[in-house]
């Protein structure tokens, strides 16, 4: 009887600030993976290393080292998990740049699921998840819609302490039911249950 | 009798290829504000020196200097001209960017009017208008309302020349009335008409 | 041999005027599906009856008439196509009105796959459907993401008749791909393919 | 010495329900500003009475009596105050309804400025206020970007009583900071101050 294959999930985080609150989301999301959900894998893609974008950088169809190789990385992944940080009621700009060199052809985010959480104040990121889910349209990404996470990062009692690791427990599992959901869409969308 | 002064605009433009349309729309404006426009002068400001967001990078209240120079481009300018090339259904990763740059504190964009130029395939760069537009509520930026310019840039007949410089006389008329509207918009919320 | 049941789709128009483009396209999809389309079936579940959204007119439970007539088609569709007019850079009132009701406990959208297609100048309905799709998101609707179909009403060749009939080859051609995509879609997330 | 005319608000509810908290929000602001801010009266205008749009139903040039009562309230107002409820991420059908209708040639909400409260669960009405502003790039109003009132109306402690009367003083007095936002913004819009 051969095993199941774990799907395997490539987590982005739009922040390169060290104690980035949405990169402990993303830590705490690949702890609970490895403890509590069987059958899939989170990897964390970091996004820093790539240029800004720009189309002249592209030669011949080869783009730079760091973008081949996180191409390469989400080409690998079943589906995404997107750590959102809000600026200024949208996304980051390391975000959008790190999907826009992704999508360049052949657009390697095509077909894939995808989930999306947040931190921060006001709506705890709201805002950045609905003009993604509009760039996800043209990437051809396939959104969950439920559950969402908006974590409000400055309301008590304390989420984050300061490395930016969550350690507030009701938002851990709020957080592994948006991993549950995204690995059952993936199954779902992949036609593997 | 005093002369009246003529109002600053920042022009900024989205993407960093050399032969970008949108850089093109800017050298129009420019022109076109030079051979037949009294009282406003545009200064592009170039967005490509800067570095990913991180605000780890701010120390002791300071910018990198290349922030610090474009936060006082901005902060001189009594109104902005975005040129707001779409990519994956939103604004360019570089445009976002320079817009949280900017934002940091102390708020360089606040209270002053703005307008949008775009060209892309599709809608002409419409999607990142809109996403530009909810941005720039946080930023406090008054955007006027219309006209609005979309310009298609791959519909016959030919918009720009291979150098993206834009060689459409209709075009450059609606770009005319943009500049016209922003000024005056620019006169009405400063109060000086 | 079972046959395999064909799909049944629920079309919704967003406008109520007689000869309104958007019903046209409605009226097309339906000829389209049956004459070249096998395994799907097109019905237009007409919303002009339904009350303006008043929470006040649900007692004990229970909707006006017109109402629960309507739940009970989207309820026992397999998936959803909506045509939806852009007034104002928005969906039409009359859509939204529909979508609330059926969203009224038990939301009868849920789980369904949709497809969005409009008509009009412009962006050919464009902003709409990025509205539309914020919505889908509560309704837990899941959207095909390719191909979209934006038809701009105002440039020539002619597209429709004086009676909003879509009269144009090409776009025709369009709208049934809009119709396969659906259509795989939907088996695809019903897991019966 | 003429002394200065108070500018006239026209106030306008997206919820039709008797007890609704948005409705309770411009009894509020009402209050507000008879009891304390000069120069500034609202009016809340009813849209309950609007047929659902159709255009069908305007007959060489004159609209239903409804419209055009309505039509000419907002067509007398200096500025608009609109109380937005949110319905599955997105504004109400009766608020874009009545928007609708008064857009309509000749589009009555034409250079006015204008501010968006709203109370909800989750954002607090806010998923709502930004398609609203983007109903108003083509309405041509003209939004105050700040202070914004989302209220979370079901965070302890409580906001409204069972009528939907607004019952918390910290909401009172975000409130009025709005009021005196819009008023300032329509003044300076108008150039009388």
């Amino acid at each position: 009887m051969a095993a199941i294959q774990a799907i395997k999930v490539a987590a982005i985080c739009g922040s390169l600030r060290k104690a980035s609150f949405n990169r402990g989301l993303i830590r705490s999301a690949i702890e609970l993976c490895n403890e509590s959900i069987e059958g899939m894998q989170i990897e964390h893609v970091d996004i820093s290393p790539l240029p800004l974008l720009n189309t002249d950088l592209e030669v011949n169809g080869v783009y730079p080292p760091a973008v081949e190789s996180f191409r390469s990385k989400i080409l690998a992944a079943d589906s995404i998990l997107f750590a959102s940080p809000e600026n200024n009621y949208s996304f980051s700009a390391p975000l959008k740049n790190a999907i826009d060199w992704a999508s360049r052809h052949p657009n390697v985010w095509a077909d894939k699921p995808a989930a999306i959480v947040s931190a921060g104040g006001g709506f705890g990121g709201g805002r950045s998840q609905y003009h993604l889910r509009q760039v996800g349209v043209f990437l051809d990404l396939h959104f969950i819609n439920n559950p969402e996470l908006f974590v409000q990062a400055f309301q008590p009692p304390r989420k984050f302490d300061d490395e930016g690791n969550l350690i507030d427990l009701e938002i851990k599992e709020r957080l592994k039911k948006v991993l549950l959901s995204l690995q059952a869409f993936t199954l779902r969308i992949q036609k593997k249950i």
